[in-house]
């Protein structure tokens, strides 16, 4: 059976996935398959993988390749997975994009590598790669400022969609961002332009807005990502309202997991205490929780079920 | 009557202080007073003028002077003022520093010049500035790196401390930047170094996890300050799930507001709504408001006061 | 009699005119008039006051239109006269422009402000500033992102010249940058473009090369712009072997005083030991040298002067 | 036998050496075998692999062994070589520089990772490393802020010389960087300090002026790098103007190559005219010369030759 790939109308949750470690700091495989089940269980659409936060960079090749076919083939058909692929060499991207979509891959993730300065670099890094891998691989440009350094426009996007009909999809972080997204958006509308998938990252910090400003859902982590997932289904009904209360109930500790760098040893540390991996531990070099951060951690997940309770 | 000058004790609220102009551009001195009277009214302990989010930068020598006196006599007595005197020339700082304490401010604020790359640069830096301001006048160090490009590190916090006895007050706002905070306030304990004031900025974002780990109260913006009031109070009387309660009520519309750059204008337009100023012009090059965004904002204003009138 | 304004034929040595000072800091208005004619004794053919390396953010307003009028008046109708003109707010910028303008400037030169990330927001703002100065004010583009972080793209700024009549000159020194330059010149030929005229800068580290590659001459500092001009004038004879020989000649000094920072001390200095002003001061927080840098400057100078007695 | 470590004593030229592919961007083993020999007969005193400039980013793991076998098998005893192992992950780090160490490499050479932002921070990360490592293996402090990002102070450097007797060198790149070499010098002197192996970077633009503060050779890349031998045993002769005189004669070119970026293309173009390599490419996203290029530099090659023949 052919797996689905990601495409233009691609929407919902594709949650950014962690890559468990045990504390000693090899791959947790058997936490690798519980954090895939609890991710499928809070009803993900998708999942993206090896993307920054999933610490790709700091795993060998070997290890790469072995969380990719252990999460390939514990989703199955049930979901598709994207698979992140930014390197400094082309040849490995090339490389892990095809191996990826030869184990079912739905799509490849790529951010632009470090030290493109113009519109013109950025878009010929694109097109170079979106030429080695081919118009039947799905492309998700990443757009993250923040971490890569490197300032995409709007019309470098949208000259990219106008040019290679696999970018499919766009993981939205630019920060603050939403101005941007709307002219995405609106441009694209204006010229009659293809319409291409848009998720948010930025761990969904200003997901309600950026939903009426016409995203199509979220491509991020969260430790509680049935909040994601409810948040999106309640936009796409036109409930909007209910959407952003929900939402605000989680803001609290979305915005606490917001923080770069720390905030994913928060995350993991959370995905431990809900049951979903064994350990917590982030690869080196990388954030430790002290006993400070643990207690406030604690104390804001108490206030977040506690306010659950009320509202159940 | 001798103005109160800032010091290691002081604690709440200094509200960073935008400066109003008309739709043309011009200063506008009746909104000074009159966004001065709201802040007064809504409880604020100080006022800091002259900041980054206060435009300085775009004002000219005269308007400088203007505001700061317009601003100082409109206060008088009533609460510290602390002057924002960042600049690429030392004689510059020195200048309005002491023409600053002359008219009865409270004390400056000091953000470290660019290119400034080590902590010996850093302590340099802040050293020769001291040197020139003398032991009366009352610094707040501003450790903003997000703007400034400059990172302080603990260790010249201290060193600072530890060498002018003028340095009284740490506006905090690296991001993220909790540890740092905590840092600081147990080397120093520690140590049994001076205890300073610390202040937290980035808009007030993470307030109740800050004033838990040891700030003394805000030195930031936000278009309703009196809910920061309310919580500095409340954590200061120890009833810290109240205070929490109250932030989180006010966090959707304050983490809108936290947007950098934009997050001016829609501060400035929140202003205006609310009758404290005429005008939301944000001098050019700056941030300006579309539909899109009066919209979106109207919309977080609104469930803000809907939720405000349910728990009222 | 109407002082001539640069154009997109301007060419030879716009020379970047340091900003004396005395030894406490003070404007040195004698040193300005003996600097003004040392660079005319030195044969340039025109000057660019006002600049990042004329120290114009630590001058008061009063001392930048101070500063302006003294070289302006002393100058006369010998040389055009380029203003650097950039500030955080566009206000200011018109305002000094049409000052310099009245006051018988040749043309004005612009660097972005900071923050500016993509193409749409370079472009939109030098389209905003140029509307606001009008047709009659020639523009100087500062290409120049080693100190603004603001990266044109050849695209931007062939749109600029197709949009605005003004916009006659850019101060290419992006670095490296040869590629750019290039492509400006041969992109803007094959498209039938109007040909601007192009100074470069980086303290003219590649002229040799950069002559060849089309650019017109330089506008740069260097404590010996008589080597500048020479050079210059013997690439526009066609001696370019002859040029790039004189050039080598100065390399080793030109490579020291490239050094970003210490580079304006290292020029001071060696202005002052030429003669051409009365003290090195740079305005604090700046570069100061000590013994070995003194020493290591001597050594560099005496080596020169003895190349410079065995060519005679 | 037992091959030489680096040590506080090393000095002379530690070539970067370049990594040599294919015109289809596969290893040319070969090349890499006549590089090394090149490397050798030009009098190099060690070698240093696998750094930035040898695109170690861009290998695979496999090929990274290779070339380290490689290279470090056709040396032989003939010189130490340095492996660079600078890489996201401490374990990777770990990993590769043990199995250098048991191939044979002389010591390591380590740059910090990104986003490090203060001096606890970088002595951190470096304290965490060097005891991962352990005190036989000795380490090359890389300082290269230009390219990672981290700037690393003088007392950093000298609290690692103090607590790890394996930090034994500093490659000196900071740039402009000549100050901070000489504190480096004259702070450890009147310390007591353990003097530490000072080898300059940056293509070696200034390294007449960083012999002169006390530097004990380069660790550069130069496709002429029998001038780096020969200048650097003048200096250690005392012969420092006839050593000076050398350097200029190259220093056009060595100017050339420095460019950032397209450096390494025309570094790697050099090598092959001269027989050292078959084939200049770089790895692709990577710079490539074009025809403008190919000619201004076969132009300042000529004119180094020429001048060469004339001083023969």
């Amino acid at each position: 059976m052919t797996p689905t790939k990601i495409s233009e109308t691609s929407k919902g949750v594709y949650i950014i996935a962690a890559t468990p470690f045990t504390d000693s700091g090899e791959l947790d495989l058997e936490s690798t398959d519980s954090l895939t089940d609890f991710y499928l269980e809070k009803g993900v659409t998708g999942f993206t993988i090896l993307g920054m936060m999933g610490e790709a960079p700091k795993l060998t090749e070997a290890e790469t390749l072995t969380v990719m076919d252990r999460v390939l083939k514990r989703v199955g058909t049930r979901a598709p997975v994207v698979v992140g692929v930014s390197h400094a060499s082309n040849r490995h991207v090339e490389r892990l994009s095809k191996t990826a979509m030869d184990q079912g891959a739905a799509g490849v993730m790529l951010a632009p590598v470090a030290n493109l300065k113009t519109d013109e670099q950025v878009f010929n890094y694109y097109a170079t790669v979106a030429k080695l891998l081919g118009p039947e691989i799905p492309i998700c440009l990443q757009d993250f400022p923040q971490s890569t350094g490197v300032h995409m426009s709007v019309s470098v996007i949208h000259k990219l969609i106008d040019d290679f009909s696999q970018v499919v999809m766009l993981k939205h972080e630019d920060f603050p961002g939403m101005r941007k997204l709307s002219e995405v958006r609106e441009q694209s509308m204006a010229a009659g332009r293809r319409r291409i998938s848009v998720l948010v990252g930025n761990g969904g910090l200003f997901l309600p807005q950026e939903m009426l400003r016409g995203a199509d859902g979220a491509m991020t982590g969260f430790a509680y990502p049935e909040m994601l997932v409810q948040v999106c289904k309640l936009f796409d009904g036109g409930r909007n309202e209910e959407a952003e209360d929900l939402f605000n109930v989680y803001l609290p500790l979305l915005r606490h997991e917001f923080q770069y760098g720390i905030g994913l040893a928060l995350r993991k540390e959370t995905l431990k205490r809900r049951g979903a991996i064994r350990s917590a531990y982030v690869r080196r070099p990388g954030p430790m929780l002290n006993g400070t951060d643990m207690a406030e951690l604690g104390r804001l997940i108490q206030r977040l079920e506690r306010r659950l309770a009320e509202l159940a």
